[in-house]
């Protein structure tokens, strides 16, 4: 299968992280995300381990947690030694809710509110990865008014496109994102920073773009955001002690995305970094990166059962699922790939060509299309969409009023629950 | 403005169905959706009354209340008479929580799972539109064991393609809803629903999308459903005394949106149907519309605060708010036009285009592409997204943890809560 965490026994029944999908579901109830908390511990460690050894001790991969926010992930990330990327008061919220270490905590977003920015510091936040000079003097009058020095890197875009969908793809000049170095607004919040009397500027961020198989994209970036921090360091006199590449590499959906040797890739721009530190006579900065998508998105998997098989004659079959865009809305958003399979058997002979499709009463409610399916698959089957574990919990709405969905983690000593299912009544709770 | 309920007072501050907005927002915070009560009551009236003109006092236009569903907008379609048509059991759990009378609801949905089917029989559902054959079955079994005689309505698919967005186009033969006429397969459910002992099949449903701005997509579907009704008649020998024309028409997102004559219109389907239907000598079934967006859309607004303003020389102008995708997803699902103005001032001579976009970790998460903002916006302003009242707060999530907006209703009387104001500690509940 696309990962080594999915196998099925010898009688067809699939098993996700060692564990009996049909069996967790009848357990915990459709539909239901699954979570492995081997593979999200492994992802962690390829690069947590692989940045250590290439770049030295003090780089630090931060988790990305807008993939997949709740609670026991920042637990999990705690214990891992992980950084984490924040961008909100409501996933500050819930890693200070663990205690996870905020100095190792990172809170983007173009756009904070003054309050994300009180309660951020107050939290005791590690760095702000500051988008825009409004930000920048909110921050400083912030932390002016608290007595504080907080740490900052600002966020420039460093002109590149990694050709992936639009609406993932931050780098270029033209983004709601961070300052442009083509355009020198760059170098002017850079000067601003440097005047801010409670703000410490430790370094820059850049964020190409994610789900990148390329691994040229960060070897420019890492190009031009180094020969930015020399040209500082010569305009300035400003020396960047961090540099963080933002991003994380692509992950499988199907069988035809690229399998990514992280660590080659890893070693690679640090033999680049190292190679253009020296040209350029720089000391080489701690170096960040920020996966989020690849720490989860094979760790996780949906599970759902069939209602209703419609086939029309001259036209498509249609297998309807009882969730759809209200826990998946990537499908409806970019037209995602997915890989879909039956939780009971492998695909016999006879198959049919069909959409797999939501509950919800919208035509655009679709899991994926041209999806192969048993051709006698009938209601009460279930069948599972892999690698769901990144923007599937976290995009996930109440629209039809539709409760959302649990996540039951797996691991070695068996299963437990991470987030529990809502209830109509929890839905409705906010109605006055 | 694109409604009659949008004025400024003469210095320029916007009002809403007679409230100020600047200052509700300073009551109930930023960012905000706000419904004006009295325009959803005259919304419902112009359904009914014409529809009870038009085709005698029995018809009745359905609220769709997935264009909005909290608990009391149900009670003000409780006060207004109308009917509602729900599509899951959190629907249908808000409108039992205000003791909504049930023999006017109509459950719809492509795909019922067995406990929805259960707890719409026991809150005494007045029919079911079913849409497969899969789901006849099971209503006719849950309500046999409860021995309850279920009235239900078979969903058609008339073949119309009403040209309007794809994801919102539901009535053309290859969809995932109903069974379609041009194959046999609508014919074949009816003889099969004829055969079902615990049901009362009353008739027919067809819905040929949404946002229809073209009278002569009601006057088609009519036109093909009765031709069906008169042929199950003389090949079944089956009476239906029940039509739902399903849909509501388009309702004005721009400047650039016709004005809809909604009276008229439903005047000139009612003088077709009855012009048709003694051309086919049939008994005028009781008739039942849907409309959802054309009683909540421009009933509603949404707030934001401006948090950066960046200018990218050459490029493009950004407009960062304190919301998003969040709150409305519809321009990244679908590319969603809506208009988009100052609150506390008219447009000025000197203006900036610019794309307003939310705060969201994503290039995607945009409101509006090409507005024009007063060139010297700044963070702190308040601006206005107006038709909002549909598809926003239904389709809200919780991505990056964004908490979601409450909504309050205005009337003549003042300004109360419908939906209160969800924290970070709300969004992190169900994790353990």
């Amino acid at each position: 299968m696309i990962c080594a965490n999915i196998t099925r026994t010898a009688d067809g029944a699939l098993r996700f992280g060692g564990a009996d999908v049909a069996v967790l579901t009848e357990k915990y109830g459709s539909p239901l995300y699954i979570m492995d908390e081997a593979r999200i511990r492994e992802n962690c460690r390829t690069y947590k381990n692989a940045m250590a050894e290439a770049f030295g001790p003090a780089a630090l991969p931060l988790y990305a947690s807008k993939a997949a926010s709740f609670k026991q992930i920042y637990r999990i990330m705690m214990e891992e030694g992980m950084g984490v990327d924040i961008v909100s008061s409501g996933e500050l919220y819930t890693a200070a809710a663990v205690g996870f270490p905020m100095h190792k905590a990172y809170f983007h977003s173009n756009n904070k509110t003054d309050a994300d920015i009180a309660y951020g510091i107050d939290c005791g936040m590690g760095h702000f990865v500051v988008d825009n000079v409004e930000e920048l003097d909110a921050i400083d009058r912030i932390a002016g008014a608290r007595n504080k020095i907080q740490p900052v890197l600002l966020r420039m875009t460093p002109g590149i496109d990694p050709h992936t969908y639009a609406a993932v793809s931050t780098g270029q000049v033209d983004s709601k994102f961070g300052s442009a170095i083509e355009t020198g607004q760059a170098e002017e919040i850079t000067r601003h920073a440097l005047t801010c009397q409670h703000l410490r500027l430790d370094g820059f961020h850049c964020h190409v773009g994610s789900q990148v198989f390329d691994s040229d994209v960060y070897l420019r970036a890492a190009d031009i955001m180094l020969h930015f921090v020399a040209e500082m360091r010569d305009k300035l006199g400003f020396v960047t002690t961090e540099l963080d590449l933002g991003g994380g590499y692509g992950v499988r959906y199907t069988e035809n995305d690229p399998i990514i040797n992280i660590g080659a890739n890893i070693h690679q721009v640090a033999a680049a970094v190292k190679s253009l530190c020296a040209a350029l006579k720089l000391d080489v900065p701690v170096i960040r990166m920020e996966p989020g998508r690849s720490i989860v998105a094979d760790a996780g998997l949906t599970v759902y059962t069939v209602g209703t098989v419609k086939r029309i004659p001259g036209y498509k079959n249609y297998v309807s699922v009882d969730g759809g865009m209200t826990d998946n809305p990537r499908f409806a958003l970019y037209g995602s790939k997915y890989t879909v399979v039956p939780v009971s058997r492998t695909l016999p002979e006879t198959v049919m060509r069909c959409s797999v499709v939501g509950r919800c009463c919208e035509s655009g409610d679709i899991i994926q299309e041209n999806v192969l399916m048993p051709a006698d698959i009938r209601r009460g089957e279930k069948i599972a969409v892999l690698t769901t574990g990144a923007y599937n919990y976290a995009m996930s709405s109440n629209y039809n009023r539709v409760p959302r969905l649990p996540i039951v983690m797996v691991n070695k000593n068996g299963d437990y629950l991470a987030v529990r299912r809502e209830t109509p009544a929890d839905v409705a709770q906010y109605d006055v």
